[in-house]
């Protein structure tokens, strides 16, 4: 289903949904896990966050192939709510607090798209997007929130849940990508790769 | 994390993606497949088919369980499109005919769950419901619906698609429970599984 092509394709992300889902636009794409710092400048405003770290992601590990032509895709995922970014969770407490105020309310998940290439002929390039969701959690009793995070799977998720794993008993709702909320908007990073002529 | 149960938990139903989602409920139920006519009576409205449905399979695998302390719960999930409902296509050519109606526009999914019921002192009961969730399809090319025909996805699928597979490459967005669109409303059921004390 896919064009021939002599492009490398990385996915600048460790994490097994991105993988996942970078294998339903395609299947030859290699996985290197940027080693980046994930602090954010004072001066990038919230709604940016996400797109600001793909950003990072995707050049960092563009960095590393000088002369290659590759397409290099990095993507964040941020979860907000109100003025508050929740990231992953550092500790336990920490989860309990994050979930406690998910609780019967709906947040917003922004997740940034960044992918930056070079093509055999050598022109470079780059684009970015953010795509953001709405999701709205059932109202959640103290104890489904100590059993949920008794699974193990809050720790390593921004905004202490997983909508694809047991996460999914705590949604009640989601306006927007199913998709940009478990790792990134495939549908449109799909439609983006094809309509800059990448894929 | 269950309390202890001497009820015999059975999901009506063949399909892996709803096995999947009834073990986030329980990891101790069985599944029975109902060997059921699923074609519906003129006086059950559009909006009720995914409902009907779902209660003429569970209470045909009840039936096989006389005097036995039981909960079993069948779902059946339509997409609808204005007034019409599609079903799984009889063809390729019905497949695209779906997924050309489907693009571009956003359609309704409606699952139907119904629970039926018998405690250890006898009790006999039965719950059911409806969840829907709007699905926006991207505008697809012909060469698109022809690549994801051949997957050999659509073909089992109600509306000819599966959004969970493949054809997350389809979907803009939804607006409403993704688990509804995958196989049933997982954390509903959870939730009026609990309050009707049958878990």
């Amino acid at each position: 289903m896919h064009k021939e092509s002599s492009l490398k394709y990385i996915l600048a992300s460790g994490s097994p949904r991105r993988r996942e889902l970078m294998s339903l636009i395609r299947e030859d794409f290699t996985v290197e896990i940027p080693g980046v710092d994930e602090s954010v400048p004072d001066n990038v405003e919230t709604e940016d966050i996400a797109e600001y770290l793909s950003g990072i992601k995707a050049g960092a590990v563009f960095d590393g192939h000088d002369n290659e032509a590759v397409v290099v895709t990095g993507s964040d995922t941020v979860v907000i709510y109100g003025d508050r970014v929740l990231g992953k969770p550092r500790s336990r407490q920490d989860a309990y607090d994050m979930l406690k105020t998910l609780s019967g309310r709906t947040h917003e998940v922004r997740t940034g798209v960044t992918v930056i290439y070079r093509t055999e002929s050598g022109e470079e390039g780059r684009l970015s997007f953010t795509d953001h969701a709405k999701v709205e959690f059932y109202e959640l009793t103290d104890q489904e929130i100590e059993e949920y995070i008794s699974t193990g799977e809050p720790l390593d998720k921004a905004g202490a849940y997983g909508i694809q794993g047991r996460g999914a008993l705590l949604v009640r709702k989601i306006d927007g990508d199913y998709y940009s909320v478990v790792g990134f908007p495939v549908g449109r990073l799909n439609r983006e790769l094809k309509a800059h002529g990448l894929i």
